[in-house]
């Protein structure tokens, strides 16, 4: 199904192997059936395996020709006859992993290579199986660790550090700082430059040393075109397993927990903590100095200016508790009646 | 009048070859009127050509030296004496076809030219009159048609398809992506990168394989630093004639149908469907798995998290029908007695 | 205390060079007192100098170990004994002149370097000490000043002037624009596309030719991957000492006064005027063709469709007078009886 152009499939998989890798109990099917590819319910075929996750598939599953199909118990009853089921309480977790053993997303361990154009300073020290990419520029004193791929024409500043298996994609950017294990990082993504730091004045701004650097843990990715500024003399810190989108803007001192969740296009201003765990929707906004408590979700676009509590959901600008955003919309919808949101043409 | 550093005018042009191109019919002046420029109304002298359109701007139209101006016919009465008319019912779009006879926005054949420090894979196919500036990355089985130019040190991965005549600025990143004819991007463009998917859990987010591309069809323009990510298995489609401006997330799974437009720093989430002429406004964010129909209009900032009907114009987040908008807006400020619009000084 | 990998500390110097340089008064302390670094109030030792601006520290005012610090007169009988005090007015920026002895921004001036593999077109003419980095390619007939570093894999088009002294980070794209003097460009920027300009039309948009330039004034900052689009004619202008942060898009003809400021991710369409000393708060939004008064204040978020007086406050969408948009909210909590901002904890 997919382009063979761009990607290569390391299949078969068997049923049995499937459910043994995400703990899956296979039922309706025999362990040995062998599956050729992952595809979505209404265009798998019976070599093929797929999950229902979102009840709104629920159609496409009783359905599919799925020859197998990972799903939770509760739905069992309802797969077409013939169909081998995978039950387990997370099917969309366990089709990433499946989905990965036939297209890997970690990066496999090559010999070393190092393009000839790439431009390297004597003083670096690059791991085993480096694998460096044309154009690439890499600093004095720098350290890369063995597995990790840097992309075509990408630049290392001075002295950062970089772990093993890391997938640095092509045009990122790097200075002051130090990167964790298998770290991705999409194509222009910007790493330790200065934070934006003056003292304002009315006869010109003046700029103040950032001395500080960026601390990237392990097995963070981070999306394209996103920046990330150094500290002011304290790090940036963007703890591990944390997932960024494409164009986000993180400030100085900005410490981020493990595992949390940014959307695309969002904010995060100079010296805010943000919780394990907490997930802040696209184009949100965090004014400096605040803390987004663990597990906390902001609704996209929110404009957050003050604390929040851990495991609270706050949308809205300024941001309250969602609850209280939804009941002010609905207010104001009422009040101005406009709440039967009739839809004007007018163009 | 503009700086020859930069631009070549390839001007004269008749008024009469000009009304020809453009469909204007011309009164009040000779058809071999030379014209040797471009010019706003108020900076415009007897040589040039200008358009009014805008009727703002009425007082410039009175009072102009150009000597020749597209104008609707209803204002011909209006021009200063001497004026050469070109009629027309759109002015700014005859005014852009006279502009770019002077100043060609079409890329010209010219002969093949690689640059030495270009590396380029050795299965890579590139049409007559490609042109490959220095520094430039291309993978393996790239194929790029004939008269597009690749701009210094972009990077375009193994398997990219690019039409003929596109213009791929600096600093440009491809992969896993289908590219039309006459296409443009500006530099810094990001397209085919991994979209953000992750099976989301407490210990830890489980990447989804993304295995599908994007297509950017025919005539497509794409601005500065702006990120489209590729589909999840399905594509993610930019239509053609679509114009796209700078610093736009395009998540995974997006169609975007022919000649929409998208404004600076909006955001589309995955799976969204935009139809054909739509428009969307600067900073504007869009929930995924919604539909915004055919010609619609979406207001700078708005947040979209429902379908948005064909034709129709909307605004506000939660977004809601464009004038219930602005009735919220007046009946908050009624309420908050600020509906004056004093002006603090507070500074 | 900072990472010796990423910073040179100049010091030491005494403190009565350091009040000298800052214009403070230097009392409690011998102007010989020897000082080896610079620190925050908590973590400074005896031989650092810190500063107190925010009264949000004045516990660690109190209690802080180090031998020297700025300080407004007003604070200084609370300084713990033995503390050198360096008596200011403005705290924050004599720390910041002090923070640049030990670590200077301003670059020196070193001896031409040019990168073997830089791609410099013949016509080009650098000045004394430039320095050019690898995969640098500088188009036909660019001047670059004495002084001037360009980061890697940076790309200067054909006719581009830039001052003396300027620091273009890596992977920069330039074209059509003019810099001036002591100009700082992180990474990712792009200055001088075409602006996002079309005839739109429901059977394709005619694009527009874009006939300006950008020009920024000296002293100008800007972040990693913002955009700056050039002008149509007139020419898009940054004026002296403005500091832009990351992911802002700036579109054509917009012209920003000297000493302005723009916060990360804020959109300003065409034809927008920022007059000298406004602040743009982060996300905020600007539609085309106003005028935002000289020292004007934009809350972050905002979406400002108006003229902004000179030396106001705004919020809002769309923006108010700071005042009535606090008052705005205010009223719609309590309409919506949610005032209280109690915490729902609903995850």
């Amino acid at each position: 199904m997919v382009d063979a152009r761009f990607y290569v499939n390391r299949g078969p998989f068997s049923a049995g192997a499937l459910a043994e890798l995400t703990g899956a109990e296979l039922v309706h099917g025999a362990p040995t059936l062998a599956l050729v590819d992952v595809a979505p319910l209404d265009e798998a075929e019976p070599a093929h395996i797929s999950f229902f996750d979102n009840t709104r598939y629920r159609p496409q599953f009783q359905k599919s020709r799925a020859g197998a199909c990972f799903v939770r118990r509760k739905f069992a009853a309802e797969a077409p006859p013939g169909m081998a089921l995978l039950l387990t309480e997370d099917p969309y977790r366990a089709y990433a992993l499946a989905a990965q053993q036939f297209y890997p997303v970690a990066q496999k361990r090559v010999a070393t290579q190092i393009a000839p154009s790439a431009v390297i300073d004597a003083s670096a020290t690059l791991g085993d199986g480096v694998v460096v990419a044309p154009g690439v520029v890499i600093g004095a004193r720098v350290t890369i660790g063995a597995g990790t791929h840097i992309g075509a024409n990408s630049v290392i500043g001075d002295g950062v550090e970089i772990g093993e298996d890391c997938q640095i994609a092509a045009l990122v950017g790097l200075s002051h700082c130090l990167i964790g294990h298998r770290v991705i990082l999409h194509r222009g993504v910007q790493i330790g430059q200065d934070g934006f730091g003056f003292a304002l004045g009315r006869g010109g701004h003046v700029k103040v040393p950032q001395l500080g650097r960026v601390r990237v843990e392990d097995d963070v990715e981070i999306g394209a075109n996103t920046t990330i500024d150094r500290g002011t003399g304290p790090d940036t810190v963007i703890g591990t397993g944390s997932k960024i989108d494409n164009l986000v803007q993180i400030g100085h001192n900005v410490q981020v927990g493990a595992h949390a969740v940014l959307v695309a296009l969002c904010g995060i201003s100079g010296s805010v903590r943000i919780g394990s765990g907490a997930i802040i929707g696209g184009q949100a906004g965090v004014v400096g100095h605040i803390t987004i408590g663990a597990g906390a979700r902001i609704a996209a676009q929110s404009g957050v200016g003050q604390d929040i509590p851990a495991g609270t959901s706050y949308g809205g600008t300024p941001a309250v508790p969602i609850r209280n955003w939804h009941r002010q919309s609905f207010t104001l919808a009422k009040l101005a009646k406009t709440d039967r949101g009739a839809h004007d043409n007018d163009d």
